[in-house]
C-alpha cells in the first residue's frame, strides 16, 4: 500500500474538513451562538493536523485498485469521527457513540437519528448536521479532486470507490474536470431548490437546510415533524427534487450537451417507470385516509420520492399505511435511486442488469444454441460487470443477515430489526415500528448502534471499501 | 417438444398415482370407512386415463433439456390435482382451491394446511395427506424410474429437473439403478423411524404417518397439537430422523460403499455446523422459558431440525421465543437441508458456493494477479455451476417480492406475508404471526393461496420447471 500518499490525502481531507466548519461557523455569528468558539477550535484542529500531514510531499503518486479502496474507506471513518466532535463536545449528544452515529448518518446521508426532538438544538448544529449530508452526496474526495490534482491521473481508482453504481461514467477524459462538472451540477440545482424553497413559506434558514439536505439525499430536517410542518408548496417543491437528485448526473451533463436521447437512457425510464407505478398504486391503497385526491397523491408522491431516493423525509407517518403501501415501500428502499446520483440503495442499474442477465440465461437453458450477450442501451454489459454486481449482493446479503441478527439480540420485534438494517445499509433514515417515521434509533443499544453505523458507511461506499478495509486477506503480503 | 414422450409419461404417473391411492384406500379398509368407494372410484378412473395416454407408444423417445423441465412441472400439476380429489369430492375441504392447497401442499411436502383442525378427518384423508409427503419427497418421476425404463437413458434430464440441488451426482452411471438405489435407502430409512416409533408411545397408524411425513419432510401431523402430544421420547426419534432426511442421500450411499471420508463431505460438515450452532445458541436464548436443560435443549433441537429440514413439525409455538431465536429460525427457513435430500429451502450447498465464489471475487479484486478457481470437496466448481445458481438466487428474489407483494393485498401485517411466502417457498410449512405454529393459511383470499400454490411447487422443483412451464419465450419457435 503507498502509506505516504494515504496520509497526504487524510491531511487534505482534515484540512477541507476544517474549510466545511466555516458553514455552521457563519451560521454561529448570524444567530450569535456561543458554540462559533468550539466550531472555530475543531476546525483549527483539523487545519493543524491536516497541514502536518501534508507537509511530506509523496514521491510515488501512483494508487492501485486497492489503494483506492481503502484511502476511501479511511477518509470517510476521518471524516465521520472529526465531524462527531462539535456533538460531542457541545454536549449536545452526550455520548461519543450517538454523536458518532448521527455524523456518519449525516455524512453518508442516511439520515436516521438518535435525537428525540431537534429543535432544541443550537442553529449551527442543525447547519452541521444538514451540510454534512451536502458533502457526503456527492463525496468529499470527488470535492477535493475538483479543487486540487490529488494524484498523476491514478485518480480514477479513487473516484470508482467512492462513486455510487456499478460503473463509474466518466464525463470527460479528465477526472478533475468530471469532479468539477458533477459539483457543478449539484451546485445549481441546490441553488434552484433554495430559492424556490426561500420562495415559499420556508425561512431562509429553513430552506438552505432542507435544500442542501435533499441534495445529498439525505433527510435530516430541522423540526421534529421533519417536512409535515411546511405548505404543500413546499413539499411539492421538495418531492420534485428528492426525484431529480435521484438520477444519474451524466443524465443531466447530456442534457447540457444537447444529446436529450442519450440522457434518457434505460436506467432514467426504469427509475421513473417504477416511480409512477408506486406513487399510483400507493395512492389508491391510501385513498380511503385522506379527503382529497391531491392530497392523496401528495402524500402518495412525497413518500415514494423520499423512500426511492433514500433521502427519509416525512409528510405522514407512512407506517400507518395499509400493508401494500407499507410493503412496496419497503421494497422502494432496496431498490434505491439511480447510479452516479446522489441516491443510495442497490441502484436501479444493478437491478436491471441483474434482471436482463437472469432473463438471458434463463433463455440460454431452453434455447442453448442462441446465446446473446447482456446489453443496455445498446452497448453490450461486461462480464466483469455482471460478476462484480453478483458478489456486490452477496456481501449486501450477508452483512443484511449478520446486522439483523445481531440486532435481534436486542429483543425487538422483527419489523423493527429487519427496517432498521434496510433503513441504514440503504442510507434512507426512517423504518417502520420502532424506528418508524415518528420514532428514533435511540431503541438500539450501544452493540446494535455500532452495527448500523458499520452499515451506514458499508452502504454509502457500496461495500467494498469497507469490507476490503476489514479483511485480514487485505493486510497479508 | 416431444409432445407424444410428454403424453406418455403422463399417462404413466396417472397410473401410478391410482396405485398410490392404494394406500388410503388400504386404511379405510381396516377402519371401515365409507371413503374407501371414493378411493377405488378416483383410483380406477387415474387408471383408465393413463391406460388411454400410454396406449400410442412414442417413437422418439428422446428428451432435450427443456423437454426435462416442462414435463416433470406438468407431471407435479397433474399430480396435484388429481390428489386433491378426494378432499374435494368427500367433502372434506369444500372449496376446490384450498384442497388443491392441501394436495400441493402434500406433494411438495410444505406442510401447510388450511384446515382449522385435523383430528375429525377420516383416517384414510389423513394417511393420503401424510402420505404425498413420502411420494414427494424423493419425487415421482424418480419413483417410475426406478421401476420403468422410461426412455432411452435420456432420462437424466427428468431427474434433474426433480431431484433437488445445484448439481445432481449420480450414484451409479445407470439412472435407473440411481432412482432404485436412492428409494431403497429411502425405504429402509423410513422403515427404521416407523419401527422406533411404533416402539414407543404412538400407535401404529400414528407412527406410519408421522413416519412418512418426516421421510418427505413434510409436516403434516395426525393431531392438532402436531407433535406436541407424544412423549419426549417420540420428539427426539422425530428429531433425529428429520435432520437424517436433510443430508444428501449419496453420503449414505457412499457409507454403504465403505467410503466414509467422501461421505463426510463439505456440504454435510456445514449442515451439521449450522445445525449445531443454532441448537446451542437458540437453547441460550430461550433457558428461562423452560424448566431444565434437558426440555430446553430438546424444543430447541426439535424446532431447529424441523426448520431446516423443512419438515415444519412442532412440538413448541415458536412464535412465543424471544426476537433472536425467531431471527435465526427464520434464517434457517432459507437455507434449508442438503442437495440431494429431500428437504427443500435454497440447500447448503449452493449457499456454499455462492460464498466461496463472493470469497474469491472478492480476492481478486485486491490480488488481482492471483485468479482462482472456486473448489469443493478438492473438486472445481465449474463457471456454469456458479452461473446457474446466481440464475436461481435471481429467480427466488423475484417470485419472493412479487408474492409478498400480492399478498399485502390481503391487508395482513408484513411478518405475516413475508413469512408466509418464506415458509411456503422453501416448503417448510408454518411460518410467524398468523401463520404460525398454532395458526394456518385459511385466512388468506383465494387469491394468495393461487400465489401460495405456486410458490409451493416452484420452490419444490427449484423454480426452472416452472417459470419455463409459464414463460411465453418457451412456447415461441
Amino acid at each position: 500500500m503507498n502509506i505516504r500518499m494515504t496520509v497526504y490525502i487524510l491531511g487534505l481531507l482534515m484540512m477541507f474538513e476544517a474549510v466545511f466548519m466555516a458553514v455552521p461557523s457563519v451560521t454561529a455569528v448570524i444567530y450569535h451562538e456561543q458554540q462559533l468558539w468550539l466550531f472555530a477550535a475543531i476546525a483549527l484542529f483539523c487545519l493543524i493536523c491536516g497541514w502536518l500531514m501534508t507537509l511530506a510531499k509523496p514521491e510515488r503518486k501512483n494508487l492501485s485498485a486497492r489503494d483506492g479502496f481503502l484511502i476511501v474507506a479511511l477518509s470517510w471513518i476521518v471524516l465521520s469521527v472529526f465531524g462527531a466532535l462539535p456533538f460531542y463536545i457541545s454536549g449536545c449528544i452526550p455520548h461519543f457513540v450517538d454523536a458518532l452515529f448521527e455524523s456518519v448518518s449525516g455524512f453518508t446521508t442516511t439520515g436516521a437519528s438518535i435525537l428525540h426532538e431537534v429543535e432544541s438544538l443550537p442553529r449551527c448544529m442543525l447547519m452541521w448536521r444538514s451540510f454534512t449530508h451536502w458533502v457526503g452526496g456527492m463525496g468529499v474526495l470527488v470535492f477535493i479532486m475538483a479543487f486540487l490534482p490529488i494524484s498523476g491521473g491514478q485518480n480514477m481508482y479513487l473516484m470508482k470507490a467512492e462513486s455510487p453504481g456499478p460503473s463509474v461514467s466518466k464525463l470527460v477524459p479528465r477526472v478533475r474536470t468530471t469532479a468539477i462538472w458533477l459539483y457543478g451540477i449539484y451546485f445549481v440545482l441546490t441553488l434552484i431548490e433554495f430559492i424556490l424553497l426561500a420562495f415559499g413559506d420556508m425561512s431562509v434558514f429553513d430552506a438552505l437546510n432542507i435544500a442542501v439536505a435533499t441534495a445529498g439525499t439525505g433527510g435530516f430536517a430541522v423540526t421534529n415533524a421533519s417536512m409535515g410542518s411546511y405548505t404543500p408548496y413546499s413539499q411539492v417543491v421538495v418531492t420534485v427534487f428528492m426525484i431529480l437528485f435521484s438520477i444519474n448526473f451524466t443524465s443531466y451533463f447530456l442534457l447540457l450537451k444537447k444529446k436529450p436521447k442519450e440522457s434518457f437512457n434505460t436506467e432514467v425510464k426504469v427509475f421513473l417507470g417504477i416511480v409512477t407505478f408506486a406513487i399510483v398504486t400507493i395512492s389508491l391503497d391510501i385513498r380511503h385516509m385522506y379527503r382529497t385526491v391531491s392530497e392523496t397523491v401528495r402524500h402518495a408522491a412525497f413518500t415514494v420520492g423520499s423512500l426511492i431516493s433514500t433521502t427519509g423525509f416525512g409528510t405522514e407517518d407512512f407506517d400507518r399505511w395499509p400493508s401494500y403501501a407499507r410493503t412496496l415501500l419497503v421494497m422502494l428502499m432496496f431498490i434505491g435511486a439511480c447510479a452516479g446520483s446522489t441516491g443510495g440503495g442497490i441502484k436501479v442499474s444493478r437491478i436491471v442488469i441483474f434482471f436482463k442477465n437472469m432473463h438471458n440465461e434463463l433463455r440460454v437453458m431452453t434455447h442453448p444454441r442462441q446465446v446473446k450477450k447482456v446489453k443496455m442501451d445498446g452497448r453490450q454489459v461486461e462480464g466483469e460487470v455482471i460478476r462484480t454486481i453478483h458478489v456486490y449482493l452477496a456481501c449486501y446479503l450477508l452483512t443484511c443477515v449478520v446486522s439483523i441478527l445481531i440486532l435481534s439480540l436486542d429483543g425487538h420485534d422483527l419489523t423493527t430489526n429487519f427496517t432498521a438494517v434496510v433503513a441504514t445499509l440503504n442510507n434512507i433514515g426512517p423504518g417502520l415500528n420502532l424506528v418508524g417515521p415518528t420514532s428514533n434509533y435511540d431503541v438500539f443499544s450501544t452493540c446494535s448502534k455500532c452495527v448500523l453505523i458499520f452499515d451506514m458507511l458499508a452502504g454509502r461506499l457500496e461495500l467494498f471499501p469497507i469490507i476490503l478495509l476489514l479483511s485480514p486477506a487485505t493486510w497479508k503480503k
